[in-house]
């Protein structure tokens, strides 16, 4: 099932996605609602974010290939940062380029899990009843900025810009994560193309270890890590982020 | 002039403090707001966070003393993280001691400064007036977790358990930061006692140059970084954090 926000003539609404078709839904999606009966034709709307989006933790380091690749060592436990509010973007958006100091701006195409009801100190097995479902991310980073400083690695604010944090364009409730690929485009480009079954920590155990730390609540948002692909993009790139199922996320950067 | 938000009689208020009196307010506090005409005593209410918080971004490596003690080079740009929402705390509160496998946990007295107006991309002559004003932040960090993993510092989590973020008692609009002192007492005995003269970011610099990377909204804090003196404590300690002219935020650990 595809859940997704929208807003139509003026006025914000979420609903379910049915083909090309909205069964226009009321009340909490992370509680009580219902279909009002109405529906909506897909060209009709404007994407939002996909649900109201709570706190965004993101991954390092989560996939064998990157890991190998770049001589990282497997992590003992989930390595996570914090995106800022300011970085959410929607499906469709324009992502604003940063100023020339700050360096080259890279996409980095994700899995991102979405919180559906509150999980503080859960076991992995209890962690799925916990996901309300899974959306495409673009994290995006300026990846010069990241390392500037020899001392502190800048990973909130090189990954904390206006539109940096792109997610979309619907949360699919069903994953098949053994088999599901991710694929970033540029201009039409392939970029990443990886196999989801690749990360050190899936999604159940990254919410069911993070829940250890902090509590998640419904609408906190897991990017899963990125793995090998990643690339700076030129202003006016058009990106797309593609997961098997979940449908194409697309963004242009600058 | 002193503004704090607090729970009488089960309802959530806030107003202004003049000695042991609160003036009621009604509004927004970062738009239209007036007074009641109703007053409270201080002892009668339950403090709340100060105002209505956004997100907290921290300060490392802002102070003169500490970068000379640790060998740290000066920043050449304010170094920041972002604190989780879950994180914040209440004047009063209890701060949950973490499990043992977490490591030790310290309190880093400090100097939060709270933004009034939305400030993006503004001047340092400008910053001033999109502060409101000033608060006591103690910026709990679990310091073994923090560099745990060789490869990626664990800010954010390391700093985000609940009730790693406390902050109060109230927002105070006018500070001289020439001359306050910050002084942390665990137990009754002075631990920290330092200049915020010491900055090598002062608030109008913190605000006018992190708001050339993101916006900065009302209710946003951004906590200055902590100098010398910073110790593991021992759970049930008690922690009083106090600036000259900003009166003292308490909390216990654990």
């Amino acid at each position: 099932m595809k859940w997704l926000r929208f807003t139509h003539a003026g006025a914000e609404g979420f609903g379910s996605l049915e083909g090309d078709t909205i069964q226009v839904h009321t009340g909490d999606l992370f509680g009580e609602h219902h279909p009002t009966g109405g529906t909506l034709r897909l060209d009709e709307v404007t994407l939002g974010l996909p649900c109201k989006v709570g706190k965004v933790l993101a991954l390092w380091n989560n996939f064998r290939a990157a890991a190998e690749k770049n001589g990282w060592a497997p992590p003992t436990e989930p390595l996570y940062f914090l995106k800022t509010p300011n970085s959410l973007a929607a499906h469709g958006s324009v992502t604003p380029a940063v100023a020339a100091e700050v360096g080259r701006v890279a996409f980095e195409g994700e899995l991102a899990v979405v919180i559906g009801q509150r999980a503080h100190r859960i076991r992995v097995d209890e962690a799925p009843a916990h996901i309300l479902g899974y959306t495409c991310a673009d994290d995006v980073t300026a990846i010069e900025l990241l390392n500037r400083d020899p001392a502190f690695p800048q990973w909130t604010r090189a990954k904390g810009f206006n539109g940096f944090g792109v997610l979309g364009p619907v949360i699919e409730t069903t994953l098949d994560l053994s088999t599901a690929m991710l694929r970033t485009r540029v201009g039409g480009r392939e970029r990443q193309a990886y196999a989801l079954a690749d990360m050190f920590f899936p999604p159940a155990e990254l919410v069911a270890r993070i829940s250890q730390d902090l509590p998640l609540e419904p609408g906190d948002v897991i990017l899963c890590g990125t793995s090998l692909g990643v690339l700076p993009m030129k202003p006016g790139s058009e990106v797309e982020v593609e997961i098997d199922g979940l449908g194409v996320l697309a963004h242009r950067y600058g």
